[in-house]
């Protein structure tokens, strides 16, 4: 695989679609809230993306089936009372590189702009590195209008105090190369854990956003087993240490 | 060298060939089983891999002989009581970066469906840090069929408490991009020294699955032999470390 | 976005331009230089490079508007006693990645030159650890004439004790390949705070030299927002420290 | 610069060249060597590297004059009682990333084979962490005739001990690639320091294997040099240290 790759599993048609984006960052925040939101809502997966800028490994799910680093596209038809479409990127893994990223940004913003997108939300969290009392979530975006639109559904704006890093970050900016409009919405988070609080605020800020509806009550149980997989990724990470320590062929680090 | 290169040594024709793999990894638990398998079925060279995205070296062997880092096929005709073909890849490299590791397992697994390959057994160690009893072997794989198969065989199932690192894994998961089949067998190790009490474990489920036989009396000899090609390794890392001592001026980092 | 992309906004013709780098670097120095500079004479934004080999994240400014990583092309028309043409770049990043570098600087290089630009000042900072008293300017140069110049305009050659790393030392080595000749003014900085007082030093240095009058009267003011822009930045990294220290999965680091 | 690239900067024809490589290394004991017998033999400078895989920086001449990274090709003819051509490569750089070192080996080896190498010996130290009584000179080498000829000329084969890492070590296992031998020769040397001692026994070595003579008188005072360099050196890095902390913009590593 020497090229990021997009499989379209179904063909479908949408009608002016939002793109909101949730891929794994800080506290999974956005993943947990987008990954909720394909649940509730019944969203279908239409297609996938493959990348050699993913991390080299697989994942191994319950019944010891082996699974790929992937992003998936989901979508949804004629939500809430605006009747919108929506398409909603999630998954497990983001670029490794600076250039991947910026490649995967980049094609994913291609793809989705093919299906008449002209509007996306970033799902992320913002970590302070201390237990929050009630989750704030702040917001930044392309432009005023969205600013001014973040204001009234009562999300604090981030200003000049901090950047985004990642995907959500550089799906905005690329956008804005590409004549697409949009917001960041980052739920605060201590960022230690795994924070379905943090996902339930940003949730109902999203919601309200969208004029949409979504339960949010079985968010704690997705918390539990988002933390199940977090425990499964470190178990991994710590494997890499032991591999590295274990094998002193492959653990060779070119220097000079 | 700007691209990977496979060097066909041989032309051969094999039947619905297994592919087995086994690159340097943890406690070499897969080498040291592989590279046994070889040696005692007689398996011969047909076809070698360089790569770029190998670590930019040479080993020197007993005679003072410069080797590249190489990944080998072999091959094997009409074995065991099903009379079945097998190809094996063994080396003594890895990919270094992410996309060379996703290059090369892409460039691997187009190469051995040329020869009809469409099931494949991975081999690994898997570390837990601690010295182990009696060594188990772990299994994941690609389809419920297969962990079927692993489970009659007395293989543990991993499930959901980990994931694969490097070629073993990635083949696997590439593999299901390409309509392959298979299993990444791992053999229990503490994964700080070369093991080959678990690569005889190992070796002993890869062939009740094969259903194969192969006489494992040499392992402890090989086992010495990876020892000391492991400490070669250790030292060449302590010479980079050296190396980058006493030189001012390759140890230059770019840092903004 | 596969590769680095010079957008013109504006088509415009220059006689034997003058190219002046100021990107970011120790203490902000050049930066704060020639931004200072951008806006005392009025120099117009006439092209903007955007790359991969930026860092893959975005900034927030004061309004919450998400701002792209980028390095800006400004010109000025017949400037100082000379009458001469000018083309300012800064911006906000440099690539990250050797290659990025390399690549970065030769596109801008090959750009400038279309415009008629023969010779170049590269402006950036001299850390020294440690207060200085009177902030000295030291340069370098790709040839003798010019460091003759430099000596008459009180400039303090720096000789054998050191190098230039990164794009303003990369440009007028890449520009001696292309027949283009320069020097890198650097102002003295203990290196770790923004230094208005080296600015200004170095701006008086680079007015001297090109025969123009710069009123800096309100470096310090700029000097100011550049240390707020500087926290931001600094905010920016601790939030990707918490992002990966919150997000087991995508903290893992592929090592053998 | 996307590429390497080699200026020819005079056309010459070679009768059967040896092949010498001395890039920076471990003590600088190859291009220590390498350096000297251009110097006293005379050797003429017909090519030049320049590489988007060095490091993005240069350094700084006595003068004040930047200086690129480079690979320069140097050429003799007719030396010694056998009457042989040379062509030695030296510089102040090797690439940084594995993907690079691939390509600069493989490049260099194209392009010296066009003159009609068939041979080579590529310099470097061997670190051994502690002082040394008398600096021993290993070798390995491409195959059992070359292995002989090292052992008659008093060399220590390096047995399955260690590899060799780097240009000194690629450019003899790419040689064997393209049907190219020959040797590497290695000074013993504490590492930590600019070894004069450690750069004449390897060149009293490499004379006899050529069949050639080089007074060695001024290699103290070469040495002398070359610790400034490498002080120089230092400094830079220093100052990219320097660089880093004084600026927060340019110090964000991406990580997720």
């Amino acid at each position: 695989m020497k090229d990021t790759q997009i499989n379209v599993l179904k063909d479908i048609s949408l009608d002016n679609p939002i793109f909101i984006e949730a891929l794994p960052g800080i506290g999974h925040v956005g993943k947990l809230a987008a990954d909720h939101m394909i649940d509730e809502l019944g969203a279908t997966k239409f297609a996938e993306i493959y990348s050699p800028h993913f991390p080299p490994q697989v994942f191994v799910d319950e019944d010891g089936i082996v699974e790929n680093m992937i992003n998936e596209f989901h979508y949804l038809k004629s939500q809430g009372k605006n009747k919108r479409d929506f398409i909603i990127l999630v998954g497990n893994a983001q670029g490794l590189s600076p250039e991947g990223q910026y490649e995967l940004c980049d094609t994913i913003l291609d793809f989705v702009k093919e299906y008449g997108v002209k509007e996306m939300y970033t799902l992320g969290g913002l970590a302070i590195g201390h237990p929050t009392g009630e989750s704030r979530v702040f917001g930044a975006a392309t432009n005023f209008e969205i600013i001014e639109i973040l204001k009234e559904a009562g999300i604090e704006i981030r200003s000049a105090d901090g950047g985004i890093v990642g995907a959500s970050g550089l799906l905005l900016g690329l956008g804005k190369l590409k004549n697409l409009d949009g917001a960041c919405l980052m739920g605060e988070t201590p960022g230690y854990f795994i924070d379905a609080e943090a996902a339930e605020s940003l949730l109902k800020k999203l919601t309200t956003l969208l004029n949409i509806e979504i339960n949010t009550e079985k968010l704690d149980e997705r918390a539990e087993e988002t933390r199940k997989m977090i425990l499964k990724a470190q178990q991994m990470e710590q494997e890499i240490i032991n591999r590295n320590i274990g094998s002193g062929e492959d653990d060779l680090r070119y220097i000079g």
